[in-house]
């Protein structure tokens, strides 16, 4: 997922690439990158690798997307549920999307995954530019999940929407989590916020959706809906102030490959661990419950 | 926590008042109420309480507030940590708080636990104005965690802050997380976001945080900084459109007592939770890496 | 279950009996006994309650059984699963027992819980012969599960006789378990050994049923059948030789209430935890593979 | 650990042989072997590998024995730890072992894994002559845990026996799991049974171990002792009558390289599942209680 151009590279190609990478990373052997895993790893675990490949790279996440591929098959032949994610915002640019409608499609139209093409456009300039500066930016990643059934989640601490921050928490460069109305829906009033129902062919739907598909910590067949803050990228390539492992004050300028902006890479991380929640709601619910209807 | 007021009083009394209640959950009981657990519940297990005192009501957390108490105990006796949590904002008022110093005796020094005093006074006059227009708020509560040691916390899942997020998105009518920055640092650039690190005495430090006390799923020593967005109570005494169990359209207004904010009794809640999972994450630590240094 | 002639006994008498019994137990406030439990939870915690009612006591089953009962009626009514336990041998006393037709009130029938008549007088005997000599005696309890569906167990780790092995192995008293043939299936070759198939109206069926009703891992279909050794007693009134928990050697003659026998009090115990295994693995199988059938 | 003997064999051959293998398994791509997972399998799954190399195969375990070495190297250095497993008995066959001295040398003395030479001789002989008759045998398997720290286990459900007896028992082919005295501590009475305790310079310490290591769920610094009942291998060459998939009634006699006895290859896979166990224990200790005293 993350290497996609080398596919197909000459196995020498890769090697040597390798070895100029890990020149490239050698001055963080002892040197922490502000805001990185290295010194929290070195403090707890007395080792860490240094060389670009190690566990706190985003490169981990490989297994969890393969895993969320079968979750998603079995989601939707068991139970129709559809998961879609995309790019939402960066920095301070924001696509114009309906969750209700977005297709896989729109969102693969561009390098960025951000569905609103004239938005992506912009995304696209802008971090190109901030690449230029050898800075770099984050976002907010968006994920809708149609189809759901009623009734997954349990009514106490395994609450959707907690299984849901966690997993999608545990990926890196995270920050903040939102459902429904999230943070915004704190400056409304009980009246203004509230989905009323309704009637729709003997189905109790909601008028609105600002619980974002769960209540009281069980779907309740509307589109559950997510938000995910990711922060800019930590390691730059601007020269920034830091310490090395002996606790000598330095400066640092990465160097090397260093993606200035993690949000469309994170896309597909999102979609899986979401599927990977709800194909294990799923299956909780069948064994408490019996079979989910379709 | 929920009914400290009526600590001593004749039990009879509470009897009374018990069947008073009851009768004004009556309604309830076939109409659901809007942005509620009712509809859920009955849709996952085809029953529910809905006299008040039912397994979605905040009552629930009665248990993990004690839990917390003893967390609290160990993490201040064995690693000198102390945890305060206070109310940051409701709806659109905002206290001034500095979360380095704050004090539980501040906290505690008003009725809606925000330790900006004047800030809690427009607070109270807003809860007051909104429970005599039958209506509710909601807002923000802000969680800090001083003295925690490095190394909390594991490198991919159990990420420090993706098990706080779960832990306090397990709380009732929580719909966001933010851990330090939170969704504001996405409009941030790398080199304006990251924390730089400086040698204070041996020890390495950040000068600022933005990580809010974690990078890379680990604890770095700094504090622990977190805000949980906790939505408008959903049962209000205003008019709302809705359905019946049967399916009928109806309206509804709430009898019976209904807190118009949630916001003050949910802090020894969040502070519970926080404490919870860094006791969890202590013990461990311990039996990963040995002793932990204080 | 383990108190039941004091139902209905005076509060005041209750508390009497109770300083009574605590006193009864005052030696063993510093003296362990020996193959008890004292040593090794003040080698762990420091602490321990010595009164008789701490937690090492079989009391603390109490709440395993009022599980049980629950999951015994989910497995019956979803499933049609019967479960019986009994006593299979005193000592050197062994029952003649069909697991496949033995039905609760036999087992019931006596107060050693041993559905063989004739045994079940002798073991009376045996036991009442055992208390006189302030001695006791251990034993057998098989239990059968008669009815549980085919797929039940996982393949690996969580194999169906790995589940039950730790459930009932986490019952006070335990040192050994079997399933099916056990440890004298050890002495047949593989050709004796084997439980042949054949064909029943379409079904699949085993002649023979050494495997205990379960192959690889899970469930086939046939009656499970496990058997589980119970030591003597530790807790006796004959003098023996042990030490204080400052380490002085000295003898301990029990007084108080001690049973010299635990068999007909684990019957239930065994029953529960068979029930809370096969009624976890049927909520499993109904999430992995959909719903069971009867 | 399996196919030691290939170890080094050109690839070429290896593929040879893998599909020769292949094709003496085809006939159970249909016909379920006798007291095997084939049918519990199909049973569950509608699927299964019939090739000899499939989930059900013993070859899964070689994970087991590889993350045991890791738990046996940290065992014995954080606490200094011993483990070793070994051929007690095969079929009627039993060794004379004093579990206290026994050394890895003596066991991988001789290809059964059996420390006693001379029964060691006897029982090769007795696998030699069961092979030709194309029929199989099991027996026992004794392990023994050294200087084990007092401390380790929990007191209710993850009592140290309940936990090795789920590694154990979740070990292809095992029917019977005991601690110490076992079933035959069943036909002692408690004065014979009890384990006496004494001071030995400062220590306390038993003077039998009746008890194999554990009270109460909790090690007491004495030997680990458990046993394990493997039953005779299932699949034999040796006609047997049993069923298809479909139903239909015919005799099978599997072809192919199947091992008459698998207590030899079981000694690794004992010892590993011992070690994680206690290394897990021993992890969670220093969680609750602090480092771990040698």
């Amino acid at each position: 997922m993350f290497e996609g151009k080398t596919l197909g590279t000459p196995i020498a190609i890769l090697v040597r690439n390798k070895d100029q990478r890990s020149q490239d990373y050698r001055e963080m052997a002892t040197t922490y990158r502000p805001s990185h895993a290295d010194a929290t790893y070195d403090a707890k675990y007395g080792i860490r690798n240094w060389q670009g490949g190690g566990r706190s790279s985003a490169r981990e996440t490989i297994g969890r997307v393969a895993a969320g591929a079968i979750a998603k098959k079995i989601l939707r032949e068991i139970a129709g549920v559809e998961i879609i994610s995309y790019v939402k915002r960066i920095k301070d640019l924001e696509g114009v999307i309906d969750p209700n409608t977005v297709t896989l499609e729109e969102v693969e139209s561009n390098i960025v995954r951000c569905p609103d093409r004239e938005c992506a456009d912009r995304m696209v300039d802008l971090i190109e530019q901030v690449r230029n500066q050898g800075d770099s930016i984050g976002g907010v990643v968006e994920c809708v999940a149609r189809g759901v059934p009623r009734g997954l989640g349990d009514p106490v601490f395994d609450k959707l929407e907690a299984d849901l921050a966690k997993a999608v928490m545990s990926l890196p460069a995270t920050k903040g989590f939102e459902i429904g109305s999230g943070f915004a829906g704190t400056l409304m009033t009980g009246s203004e916020h509230n989905d009323e129902f309704y009637a729709d062919n003997g189905e109790i739907r909601t008028v609105t959706n600002r619980s974002g598909g769960v209540q009281g910590g069980i779907s309740n067949g509307e589109n559950i809906l997510i938000r995910i803050a990711f922060k800019p990228t930590a390691t730059i390539r601007k020269e920034q102030k830091t310490v090395t492992d002996s606790g000598e004050e330095v400066t640092l300028a990465a160097k090397g490959r260093h993606d200035p902006c993690v949000l469309p890479r994170a896309v597909p991380m999102v979609e899986a661990m979401v599927a990977l929640v709800l194909c294990d709601h799923l299956l909780r619910q069948r064994g408490q419950c019996g079979a989910v209807n379709e």
